[in-house]
């Protein structure tokens, strides 16, 4: 399919106050990053999580769909008054909200013609022109439409539901990682490490993140690019930097 | 302190790579919102998470604190390259960044004067005028200049601080909630919810979410509200409605 030698990018946002009011823990940001970083090679550049309310999801739909390549949405799909993200998002592109026929078959069928009430019916309504992604664990689909791609926001149904968007995105290069962990604490390498930041700048990213392991502290140094080659290079540099402080590394 | 009769939010900024790429999963979001909101009555209505670019925390930094009441950053105030919260934010504010002379003086006695080295001391720099959250764990003070409040990202270390931004802010009515577990699906309900919630729509909101537990399928309803009282009677109701549709309800 589509060329791999460019960078794509995208936004998630993620719909749902009982996210937003600590009550539930985020748990998609992280798989839907991995997952489109190392399938796809999309770098996932903002995430924001707002309330179920109308205007501000339209508002953010809006921002984001036309400053990223993709936006991911996840949340408020359901069959419940406080799911309205396929509204929202049907006002805020202007199109028509209504059943989708594929989706009203695929419900209808799953749940039995005698079964199939209004809550379950509203999960076959989305913004006209929708393509489906199907829902191998509960049957209601998510839905895409311009560049913005709707899934539920429990998720275990989301993860079953991923690779079912794959044929819709164009692919990217995929940012490689490479970590080295040192038993130190960063103020000790800050000043070096800033230098082989600056040597690297244009193709590597190190990032520094503090640990706890072994009853030590240590830094995690987390470096990225598209290439592995100059990721082996960077990490030659940082080994060395151990060995010039002499830094013992944690071996995992 | 403050008046307490009023509504108080804040937005959430996340800064980090780290949470962005998923490989570390954001645990301050459910943390700062369920304190807010408990401690001091301020609703958390937005959270973005964005990469360690100057530009993007700018602008970030800029639509927040206009938009909010409160603004509470995480992340990029350690000592090393990749942390450039302080920076970014003295010039979004175009203040001057450069040492507090308190939080020097901390760090100067908490290291020991042989062994504050040019890292360490970075973790004295900060916009002009910033006043300091104090850090109980690890010394390093976070800040806060004009209604942004900016705090480490290591979880176990903000956990120590958070009282001690207490102070700075204005609290607000907090918010209450209660939840009644239901063995059934959401579509089962999802009609008669609707109509409660209209019924109420002025002084509660309800969410409902699936859950899986012992072995079944169920929703959690949960109600908020800045009213006790009315949390009572919108509970009565939901009680109400699952004895009409014969749906047990979960005890905890």
């Amino acid at each position: 399919m589509k060329k791999k030698n460019k960078k794509v990018n995208a936004a998630i946002l993620i719909i749902g106050n009982e996210i937003l009011s600590g009550r539930t823990q985020d748990k998609n940001t992280a798989f839907i990053s991995n997952w489109l970083n190392n399938k796809c090679g999309i770098s996932v550049n903002e995430v924001r999580i707002v309330p179920d309310v109308e205007k501000i999801i339209m508002k953010n739909i809006l921002e984001l769909s036309k400053n990223f390549n993709y936006v991911f949405t996840t949340g408020g799909i359901g069959p419940t008054h406080d799911d309205i993200t396929a509204q929202s998002i049907s006002k805020a592109f202007k199109v028509k909200y209504g059943f989708n026929k594929e989706a009203f078959k695929i419900l209808e069928k799953y749940y039995g013609k005698s079964k199939f009430n209004d809550g379950r019916k509203k999960m076959a309504k989305m913004p006209q022109g929708s393509k489906l992604i199907y829902n191998p664990s509960s049957a209601a689909p998510g839905f895409i439409i311009k560049n913005v791609l709707c899934f539920p926001g429990v998720p275990s149904i989301l993860n079953s539901m991923i690779e079912n968007c794959k044929k819709f995105l164009i692919k990217g290069l995929i940012v490689h990682s490479k970590t080295i962990n040192f038993f130190t604490v960063e103020s000790n390498i800050s000043r070096q490490l800033s230098l082989i930041q600056k040597k690297y700048k244009k193709d590597i990213d190190i990032g520094s993140y503090p640990f706890f392991r072994l009853g030590k502290i240590g830094v995690s140094l987390v470096s990225r690019s598209t290439s592995k080659k100059k990721l082996s290079i960077v990490h030659r540099d940082l080994t060395k930097l151990a060995k010039l402080k002499k830094i013992e590394i944690l071996k995992i």
